[in-house]
C-alpha cells in the first residue's frame, strides 16, 4: 500500500525516495539473513551514514541535515518497514549524539562530523539491571581522580554494546536522587569498560543488546557532557526524542506486517476465492490499516510540536504507547492472516510479531508512558 | 486539557477563538435544556450562521469563507466539544450546500449566499426506510411532468426534517442503479412534502429526525441539481466530506467528555485522595486520551489530503470509523469515572454516551466504512 | 437462541420453565411502556413473589425455594433477558434478604415468609452521597437511646427507595471505620425516614432509585441485625452474592440483546441478502455470541464455588467484572445491528445499551472489582 | 495462583493429582532445554503413557481411563501450564486414537491398547500444503489395488511427523467434495511415507512438524478406517474433540503465563515497592486473572455438554476462539510485566508467547471458529 504523504519540502520528498530507495536495496535483502545470525550489520550503517541518513535532525555546521523531525521519522519510518534492527540503530545512534550535540563542550562538538557520518557509532548507557523505569535511582558511581573520573558499575540492555565506538554513560557523581547523576562521553575500549555475553532475545536479533561492565574505567573529565549533576536532564530530554523514533519505528514494521499480509491475501485461494474477499478477513485488514494510519498521523503530529518549538513530551508519550500497541496488534493479526504459513520462517511475518514486542518495553514501558499521560492530566 | 494546535494561519486562529467563545458562550449554557425539550436551536444556528461559522470550507464569491477543510474541522471539532446536535447541523447543513456550490447551475448558485450565511437552512434527503447502507437501491421516484418534476416516495433519516429551509432530494429519474439517480433541490412548504413525526432517538434529541412523505410534490426542472442521473455521484463525493465532518464531530465528542470526567476525578476524593491519583483510573484517562489524540490527528491528516487535492476518501473512511468507536469508547468510560454520578442527568456524560452511539451509525455505519477500506486494500 | 443449560436437579428444570414463563408472560409485554412511565412495576415483583421466585436461595423453614445459586442465577438471568428491572429488583430483594436471614435474631426471623413471598419488599442503604466505593466511611449515624437507635444521615443510589417495605440501614454506632458500623431493619414508613426526589437516570427507570433522608429516625433496638459493628462484615458478605446477582442479570441482558439483534439481521435484507450473511457482520455476531457464554460459564462457575461451601468472592468479582464488560459491548454493538433502526425507540436495543451501563457501576464499580482481584493476585 | 476446581469425583482428583506431580517434575525441568533443541520429548510422553495420561477420555475396555472430558481436558490444562509442547502432543495423540476409537474395526481396535498405552505414537494428516482451511478439497489420492490403497500426495503440518509409530491418512477415494474422502490408518516406516524436512516454527519447537510426501505408498485394504466416504465425517467430528483440546492447551498456557508474571511482579521493586502493588500493573494482572477464568469456565462447560451427549460443536467452537486469543492475550502481556527481563531466554514468558501464536493457527484457525459460530446464528 503506497502511502500517500504530504511533505514539507522537496528536499523531504528527495530524502524519503533515497531511504526507500536504500531500504528496498541494502535493507531487505540482508534482513533475513542477519535475524538468523544475529549480527549486527555494521556496514549498512555505515553505507546509511555516507548517505547522509544518520544525521537528519541535527544542524548542518555539525554535519547533520537540518531536518525537522516530521521529515526524520518518515525516513526511520521507511528503514524499519524493511528492518526493524536497522531503523532502531539509526534511532539509538541519533539517541547517542544528541548529548554531545545539546549540551557538549565545543571540543567535545567536534567529534560530532564522524558521529554524525556514521563513522563513529554510539550508545546510550543508561538502564542498570535493577534499575528499570527507575531511572534516577541508578548506582553507577563516577569518581573525580584528577583530571579523570573513575567509573564503576553494570549497564544493562545497551544497544550497540559490541559495536558502538563511544558510550553515552550515565552514572552517580554526586548524592542520591535525579540531581546526583552526571553523562560522560567514554570511547570503545576504554580499559576497564568491558560489554558482557549477548542476550538472547525473542528477536531484533541483528540488533544485539548487553550488559557493559565498568571496573575503574577511567574516561577524562573533560568528556564530562553538561555539567556535573545534569545527567537526568539530559537523559530525560532525549528520552522524549527517544520516543518519537521508537513510535516511527513501530509505525513502519505494522506498515510491513501489513503490507506483506494484505499481498499474501490477496494471492491465497480458499474456498474458491482470494481469501482478502471474504469480508470477515477484509474487516481485520480495514481495522489495522486504519490503526496504522492513526499511528502515523499522531506520531508525526507531535513531530510537528516538537518542529515548532512547542511542549511535545505528551504527545511523544502519546505516539510511542499507541504506535506500539498498533505494532503488537498488527503483527499478531498478519501471522493470522497467513494461518500456518505465518507460523514459520518462510515468511517474514513471524519475525516482525516477535521485534514488535520489545517496541512496548523500549524508552519507557507503555505502562511508564501512561504514568507519564496519567500526571499531565492530573495536573491539568 | 488546552489542545495544542498548529494552525496554517492567523486567520484560522481567529476563526477557532471565535468558534470556542460561541460554543462556551452561545452552546453550552443551552445545551442541556434544548435536549430535555428535544427541541432544534434555530436561532443557534442563525447565530453561528451570522459569525460566518455556516459556510467555512465554501469560496467567498458564494459568502463562504474559503477555509481549508483542516480548519473547519476544528470549528466543528469545537462545536461538538460543547453541544454535539450543533456541530452535527453545522455539519448536515455544510453537506447540504455542497451540491449546490459544486454542481449547481449560476441560477441555483445565487441561493448560496443566504444558505452560507444560515438563512436558509439545508437537509439532506438520501436514506430510505428500507435503504439503509445500500443508497444506489433507492426508490423515490421523480417524473418529469412538463417544466417540473413529480416526487413521490418516502425519505428517512432526515436530519432537519422539521426545520430545514430547503432539501436535496435524491431520486430516481431514470432506470434501476446507480445511474438512474438524480438531486432536486426542493424547498420547504412544498405542497405535497410532508415531515412525519419526529424519532424517538436515544440521544441527540435536539437535533431531530424524521421522515419526510413526497406525495406527488411537483419540483421546478430547474431545480435539478447536476445533470439527470448524476444524483449518485453527487451523493456519494459528499459522503467524503460528511464522513469527514462526523470524524471531527466525534473527536469534540469525546473531548468534551473526556475534559470533564477528568474534571471530576480531580476534584472526587476516595480512600482520602483525588481518584485521578490512583493508577488504575489514571491510566484508563491516559489511554482515552491518546485515543483521542489519535483520532484528531488521523482526522486532520485526511483533511488535508483533501485541501491539497488528492485523493483522500479511504482516509476519510478510516477518520470517521475511528473517531467514531473512540467517541463511543471515550463516553462510556467517562460514564464510568463518575460512576453512579455518570449515570444520571446532573452531569452531561450519560448524554454523551447516548450521542456517541449515533456517530457509529451516520454517513455510513462503520461496518459500510470497514467494507470502503478493506475493498480498497483488495485492490491494492 | 436456545441456550442448552445442564441442570443439577428436575425442580431446577421446572423452576427455569417457570421462570421463562413468566418472564414471556408478565414481563416482556410490559418492559418498555413501564420504562416509558419510569414507573416500578411492584405488581409483577408480588407475582413472582407468589410464584415463589424471590426467596429462591433461602431455606425452606422461612419460605425459601433452598436452591443453590446456580439455579437462582439462571431464573435471575431469564428474567433480566425480557426486563432488567424486574431481574434487578428481584437480585436487590434477594440481598437486602440477607441479613436478616444469615445474622438476624429468631424474631426478626420471623419476618422472613414475608419477605420471601414478596409481600415485603425490601431496600438495602448502604451507599451515601459521598461514599461511593469507599463504604467503611460511612457517616449516617444511630445513636442509642434507651430502646430504639435514632438515626440521622443520607443514604443515596437506593433501589426500591420508595417501593421498600423495609431498609437495610448500614449505620455508625460505633468509632470510624468498618468496625464502628452496624445493620438496623428499619420499616418504610417509620418518622424522619423521608426517600427523596427520583434520580434522572440514563435507563432502568422502572426501577427508581433516590436518596433517603434519615433525620432522627427511631429504630426499635431490636431491630438490630448482628451484633454492633458487624454491619460491615453484613455488608460485605452480602456484596459477594450480589455481584453473583449483577454478573446474573448481565448475561440476561446481553443475551436479550444479541438474540434480538440476531432476529433483526435474519430478517433484514441489504444489497439483496439477509444481512447476518454477510460475513462482516457474522463474525461481530460471533464474537458477541462467544464473550456470553464465556460471561455465563463465568458466573454459574463461581456460583458452584458458592453452592460447595468454598471461598468464591474472588471469582464473584471476576464474574461481575466479565458479564457486565459483556453486556456493555454487546448492547453497543447489538445497537449498530440495526443500524439507525436501533437508535429509536421502535426496537429495544437502545434501551439495553442505556441498561447496561449502570451494572458496570453498581455492587461495586468494575474498578472496585479489579482492585479486588488484583489484591489477591498480590497476596498469592 | 491455586486454581479452586470442583471434580465430579475422587478418581479425577487422583489424576490431576497425578498430572501437576508429572508436570513438575517431569515436564516443567525438561521444557527449556527441549525447546532449545527442537527435540521431541519421547520418553516423556511414554511415561505419560505408562502413568495412564494418554487414553483419558477412551473406554476402559481398550485401555482408556473412561474420564469426562471435563477431567481429561483438565489434565491437558495442568500439563500445558508447564510445557505446552507436551500438552500438545497428548492432545494430538488422543486425536489420533479418535477414528480408530470411534470408527474402527474390531481387528483395527487390538492396537488400541497399544495405542492409549503410549507405546505407538499418533499423528493426524488432515492438512495438504494448499488446503488450509478447506479441508474438503483435499488432493492426497489413495487408489485401490487390490488388498491395498496406494496413496500419492503431500500432507502439511503434520504434529508428530518425525515421531509417530501411525498416521490417519485422509486421502481422496472417490470423486470431488467431502464425500470422496476417506481415512486410512498407515504405519510409519511404510515404503513411499517420507516425512520432509521440519518446518522453522517461531514456537513450540519441541513438537516438531512437518510435511510428509506419499509416493505410492501401500497401505493395506483393512486399515480403512470406517468405510470409504466417510473419512470427512470422521476428520470433522475430531475437530470438535481437538478444539477443546486446544481451548484446554491454551488456558494452561495463559495460567502459567500469568503465574510467572505475578511471581515476578511480587519480587520485582520499583520506585521503592513490588510492582505488583502499583494499581496500573495490579489491575492488568486482574483482567488477565478475568480472562483466564472465563476461558476455563467456557471450555469445561462445553466439555460437559459432551460427556453428557449434547450437541456441543458450537460451544466448542467458541472455546477453541476464546481460550486461544486470551492466551495471545495473556503471554503477551506477561512479557510486558517483566519488561526488558521478558525479552529474553532467561525466563519463559518470550517462549509462552511464541507458543500461544500457533494456538489461533491450529484446529482450524480463529477465522473458522467464527465462521462456524456465525453459521449457527443466522440459522438460528
Amino acid at each position: 500500500m503506497t502511502v500517500d504523504r504530504i511533505l514539507p519540502t522537496d528536499e523531504a520528498h528527495d530524502l524519503l525516495e533515497l531511504a526507500t530507495d536504500l531500504a528496498d536495496r541494502e535493507l531487505a535483502p540482508r534482513a533475513a539473513d542477519f535475524e538468523a545470525r544475529a549480527e549486527f550489520p555494521r556496514e549498512v550503517l555505515r553505507t546509511l551514514g555516507r548517505a547522509g541518513l544518520l544525521g537528519l535532525p541535527y544542524p548542518e555546521e555539525y554535519g547533520g541535515a537540518a531536518q525537522p523531525y516530521e521529515v526524520y521519522l518518515q525516513v526511520l519510518e521507511i528503514l524499519a518497514s524493511r528492518w526493524l534492527a536497522v531503523a532502531e540503530a539509526v534511532s539509538v545512534h541519533t539517541l547517542a549524539c544528541f548529548p554531545v550535540a545539546q549540551y557538549g563542550s565545543d571540543e567535545l562538538r567536534k567529534r560530532l562530523p564522524d558521529m554524525l557520518g556514521g563513522e563513529l557509532l554510539g550508545a546510550y548507557c543508561l538502564s542498570e539491571p535493577q534499575g528499570g523505569s527507575d531511572a534516577a535511582s541508578l548506582t553507577t558511581r563516577a569518581v573525580r581522580d584528577g583530571d579523570e573520573y573513575v567509573v564503576s558499575g553494570t549497564k544493562a540492555w545497551i544497544t550497540h554494546a559490541h559495536s558502538a565506538d563511544f558510550y553515552n554513560v550515565f552514572c552517580r557523581t554526586g548524592g542520591p536522587g535525579a540531581k546526583g547523576i552526571s553523562c560522560l562521553l567514554a570511547d570503545a575500549g576504554t580499559a576497564g569498560i568491558t560489554p558482557q555475553a549477548t542476550e538472547k532475545t525473542m528477536g531484533l536479533r541483528s540488533s544485539p543488546v548487553a550488559q557493559i561492565a565498568f571496573d575503574d574505567a577511567r574516561v577524562p573529565a573533560e568528556r564530562l557532557v553538561g555539567g556535573e549533576g545534569t545527567g537526568f536532564t539530559i537523559a530525560m530530554s532525549a528520552l522524549d526524542s527517544g520516543r518519537l523514533g521508537i513510535a516511527a519505528c513501530a509505525v513502519g514494521l505494522a506498515q510491513g506486517a501489513l503490507d506483506y499480509a494484505v499481498g499474501y491475501a490477496r494471492e491465497r485461494q480458499q474456498f474458491g476465492r482470494a481469501i482478502v474477499d471474504f469480508q470477515g478477513l477484509g474487516f481485520m485488514l480495514a481495522e489495522l490499516a486504519t490503526q496504522i494510519s492513526a499511528a502515523r498521523a499522531l506520531t508525526l503530529a507531535a513531530a510537528r510540536l516538537r518542529d515548532t518549538g512547542r511542549a511535545y513530551s505528551i504527545e511523544a508519550a502519546k505516539a510511542k504507547l499507541f504506535a506500539t500497541d498498533v505494532a503488537m496488534r498488527v503483527t499478531t493479526d498478519a501471522v493470522q492472516v497467513l494461518g500456518g504459513a505465518g507460523y514459520v520462517a518462510d515468511h517474514p511475518v513471524e519475525r516482525y510479531l516477535r521485534e514488535a514486542k520489545v517496541l512496548q518495553i523500549v524508552e519507557g514501558t507503555n505502562q511508564i508512558q501512561r504514568l507519564v499521560i496519567s500526571r499531565a492530566l492530573a495536573k491539568g
